[in-house]
């Protein structure tokens, strides 16, 4: 998963490229310590010890153990929001709406496969699960795929309906405490997202 | 909400009705500290204090911090409980499963409403928020009446796809940081039901 630099015009070019690289070595240390001992693990202290640096460069950096899970969360949601955002359809812009909800749900599945210790360690945080600034993307997203699709009823609602089985905490649960293939979960994601969609109007 | 006594065949009368009345007195402390002070603010200690009783009545009655949340869950939704299964129509038997299904859900969104601090607290404790006896209760009553209506799918992914939507921190982030009015909660709800089982056969 990659940084995107953020342009920051009053730093030198050098300087930028370091800060870039720093933080990227700090989420990576993060991401880390919460796959191998979960999201308590992940203390201001234990991310510096794991990436060699002083604690005091983990601060200046996140501010504090919110920001540094914002952050991990930012990191981790990058590149998926990339993918719907301008990649190459049916994800990304080109394909028809409905089938992007599909792919947009599939991939979602798949990166918590990937990645969902990450994931449910934002979720578990009260002030992030439901404010973050991912879901809120996520939320938009689904919310401008169905109004396009000409989806009627209460549009805001509904776009929450449709993320809440995408949570990592369930699909986790699906996974890994009832052995649930993640393409059965991802074939259910499509068959409740053409449900929803493709219901006669006004029923 | 009432306290269902349990037959124990091995207790005298008074003395089970005692332990009755006890449970319940220390259920209502623990609620009422998780409305006041929230979930953290529920120890052992607490709740003794709370209820006027020693510490070791809590842990003779519960075993655990975890034993005393799951019995306030157990506590919290057994009306609930009660009405969807042996209550009367639209939520009990006698009605059809759709319209059942409907005031299952309006009736979970109207809990959360009345109890939604202890729901959400439950919910926080990963071991609880997917297999407590309630939540796995309420997942067979939801594929039950799917079933019965001739939904076709993989109804037990479209149970918990359903279910998602009305977890408590979902439906109070809805009610408390949107401002969203419960009927129109409710509202939207009836809405995901009717089109999820209304959709075409063999979409």
């Amino acid at each position: 998963m990659e940084t995107t630099p953020i342009q920051m015009a009053d730093q030198p070019e050098a300087e930028r490229c370091d800060a870039v690289r720093n933080r990227a070595l700090l989420l990576d240390a993060a991401a880390a310590l919460v796959a191998e001992r979960g999201a308590d693990a992940v203390t201001m202290d234990a991310v510096a010890a794991k990436a060699g640096v002083g604690k005091g460069t983990v601060f200046r950096r996140f501010g504090s153990r919110s920001g540094l899970m914002q952050a991990l969360l930012d990191h981790t949601e990058q590149e998926l929001q990339h993918a719907f955002m301008y990649g190459p359809p049916p994800l990304g812009p080109g394909a028809e709406p409905i089938d992007r909800l599909v792919a947009f749900g599939r991939a979602r599945i798949a990166l918590v496969d990937l990645s969902g210790d990450t994931l449910r360690a934002v979720e578990d945080s009260p002030e992030l699960r439901f404010g973050s600034a991912p879901r809120q993307v996520s939320l938009t997203h689904v919310a401008m795929l169905l109004r396009a699709a000409g989806t009627e009823g209460d549009i805001p609602l509904l776009a929450h309906s449709l993320l809440a089985p995408l949570e990592a905490s369930l699909v986790m649960h699906q996974i890994r405490a009832m052995h649930m293939p993640i393409e059965r979960i991802a074939d259910a994601w499509e068959d409740l997202v053409r449900r929803v969609t493709e219901s006669p109007a006004g029923h």
